[in-house]
């Protein structure tokens, strides 16, 4: 069972609690190709300024996990939305990934977006692909050694979609 | 045969003459995602601003062609290059994509890149498909209906990659 999550659009004064969940998984170098050592700024940039809209999932009062999206592409490719998700370590068991993956699948037509994909899936990242399979992505490409992993070294990465 | 191109970095005193050739391109609506209607300044952060290195080809004292070169992914990804490259149409037929191409795979290990990944090759545009192969490259995923094509609507696009 789902733990009864909230969801709202991030806004800049959600950074500060943000942060640490990004920052978290930006130094773990296993899943996004942010590299360890990325500022808070950069992070910021990324996750708040940039996007189309960013959400996050509260739980107890508490930010329990967030994701973004935007177009993967400008003008002519801009109806397919690139999404990136995170759940809080003390929040992870819980179903929030899943709920973020449902959620964003919802969300994303109301921006006018067509499809989601996901650019550079993390191989190793087991746990991850198969979440996205569960939630209806289909993994349309390999791109070999495309990942420098921080631990497993130059490492495929998968290219996942599905229309919403 | 192939004439005899001579190559060079870009500096930004090309773009009066990069930028026709850019903006027919994406007038045709056919292969880029820059939609019709991209305005020159867009053209130049595009092509000279925020790439690696954009590098033109010249052929009796004119530019035939260009390409650049940045990373396709921040950080843990930045091995991967994105490349892109015109043709000015009075230079078509004379081999200039392919010594454009030729000349990146040479090129992008230069600046660190240990592969090249197109990410929208629009799949009728077929000679693009066949050079790009031809050069040595590989269909590596298809994105459906990825790219809003002005004559043919939503069109597939393909993934391309090769190692340099």
């Amino acid at each position: 069972m789902t733990a009864p999550f909230t969801f709202r659009r991030a806004v800049p004064a959600d950074f500060d609690e943000l942060w640490p969940i990004l920052h978290e998984v930006f130094e773990s170098g296993e899943s996004y190709p942010h590299a360890p050592g990325t500022t808070k700024e950069e992070g910021y940039r990324y996750w708040i300024e940039t996007p189309t809209v960013a959400i996050v999932a509260i739980l107890d009062g508490r930010i329990a996990g967030t994701y973004y999206l935007r177009p993967n592409q400008v003008g002519l490719g801009s109806h397919v939305a690139n999404a990136g998700y995170m759940v809080a370590s003390w929040a992870r068991g819980k179903g929030v990934g899943r709920a973020l993956c449902l959620h964003s699948i919802e969300e994303a037509p109301r921006h006018g977006f067509k499809a989601l994909q996901f650019n550079l899936v993390v191989a190793s990242n087991a746990p991850a692909v198969h979440l996205w399979t569960s939630c209806g992505f289909t993994i349309i490409g390999t791109i070999p050694k495309a990942f420098d992993h921080k631990r497993l070294g130059l490492t495929d990465a998968y290219i996942m979609h599905r229309f919403v």
